[in-house]
């Protein structure tokens, strides 16, 4: 989505692959909103660091950050066969997984680039189908929530104020966002509305992270304590709430979201207001 | 209540009165957690401003030091005779209550001093029955507190877990408290707790005063982000909640206090779990 650098507009993405530098290129998160900064990691372990530090965060980000952090260590990797290149893969898949042991979308997305790889027969073809694969988990993130913008844009009305928690926008994803992508196609639509950002403690995220994507993206906003929510749903000030999440069961619909999630689709529930998880 | 400085365990109040150099004495409470410190209000314009800039806040202890403040004011007053002693009085009642004009303690606890002081027939006799009545007031406060503890101790079992919001402690009051106030009564009886204090944003008063009294007295407590106390609920692992108030409506029972006081209402309504306002 946009980011004014230097008071000019330009669009990024929040991952990124740099083939000829064989290099993971991410925001560096955790210095927003005070500074954009865009930081390469050299090799696998340095991208597994980048997601034990929060340098990116949020499920989808960290789920393309692996299957790049992947075909980064698969590419990296020269001498010896095949045999000795699916040790090293291995390798590679688990210190990317346990950058973040709790998080399925890293074994997911290198799932799917261990998939693809299958389909080559030497270690080059294998290196080249991985950055490909990892391209297309990359690109298939976004249209994702470019689906979730189409089918989201009719739930915000003009003149609405949404309620979101934490950071479930682009930042948390490759582009676009899953809870935020409703807001920026009502906003491509023309529509008007005003968002209340959960400041999210105790990490910060509404305040730091979709604060400032909104800022960038010039939509109407506010920071609001984690308290707050329920004063101004209790005021009739709340239309709608819309949130994301880090996982949902799917047999059981059950969702696991920041802390705190819960606690507003409990007041959404007591004032009548709806709610909405962007999966 | 206790407070342990350099080893030592002594007793304070939040608001004293030191009649030989008509100060008013208050714990510096934006300093706290980190540094324990008493300081000394020269005169009334000082003490409105320790109000206004926090130094002392929590709806009794404003009460007590606006009670104080004005007794400060009036026995400053030289020369002249009762009428200039009456529009002396007046200007110091009117910067006492503008210092925090949303608040009702101040106001009430005043005109608890003004009526004593209309006994008085010289203006000497005046000033001392201010400072008189204004130690009455604060000890009254203490007293209210100690009934609040003896009224709620049976509230509290053995094992419980507790969720208190922002502080309604003894730095709120004179002393002992008012949420707080069972918590201490409870744990004299030999019963053991454990307390969760809400983090209270945007102050942090949970993290900086619930949660440093608390460990003064050593009572098992843990600091929650706001956010939490609904997943702990959906846990079941809160028993009972305890806040106090800043105003209670008589009429209507309508329960003013500190901003998400409401949310964990509703999700202790929510979760059947029983929530009591200390006042």
């Amino acid at each position: 989505m946009n980011v004014v650098v230097q008071g000019r507009t330009r669009h990024y993405r929040t991952v990124t692959f740099d083939a000829a530098k064989n290099s993971v290129e991410l925001i560096e998160q955790r210095l927003l909103p005070h500074e954009f900064k865009i930081i390469a990691t050299r090799d696998f372990r340095a991208t597994a660091l980048a997601i034990k530090d929060m340098i990116v965060r949020g499920a989808g980000a960290i789920g393309a950050t692996a299957a790049y952090g992947l075909a980064q260590g698969a590419r990296a990797f020269r001498g010896g066969g095949p045999e000795k290149f699916s040790a090293h893969v291995e390798i590679v898949c688990q210190t990317l997984k346990h950058a973040r042991p709790t998080a399925v979308d890293p074994v997911n997305a290198m799932n799917r680039v261990l998939a693809a790889m299958r389909a080559g027969t030497t270690v080059e073809e294998q290196q080249g189908i991985a950055l490909a694969a990892a391209e297309e988990f990359s690109n298939e993130d976004v249209r994702h929530c470019e689906a979730i913008g189409r089918h989201g844009v009719k739930l915000i009305r003009n003149g609405m104020r949404v309620l979101t928690h934490c950071n479930a926008g682009w930042l948390a994803f490759v582009d676009i966002g899953s809870a935020t992508a409703p807001m920026y196609a009502a906003q491509a639509a023309g529509k008007k509305f005003h968002v209340f950002c959960d400041e999210t403690r105790p990490r910060s995220q509404g305040a730091t992270l979709t604060a400032w994507e909104l800022a960038q993206q010039k939509i109407s906003h506010q920071i609001i304590a984690d308290n707050a929510a329920g004063h101004l749903m209790q005021r009739g000030e709340i239309d709608l709430v819309i949130v994301g999440s880090d996982r949902v069961l799917g047999r059981t619909g059950e969702v696991t979201n920041k802390i705190g999630t819960y606690t507003k689709a409990v007041l959404a529930k007591r004032h009548g207001i709806p709610f909405y998880v962007a999966i």
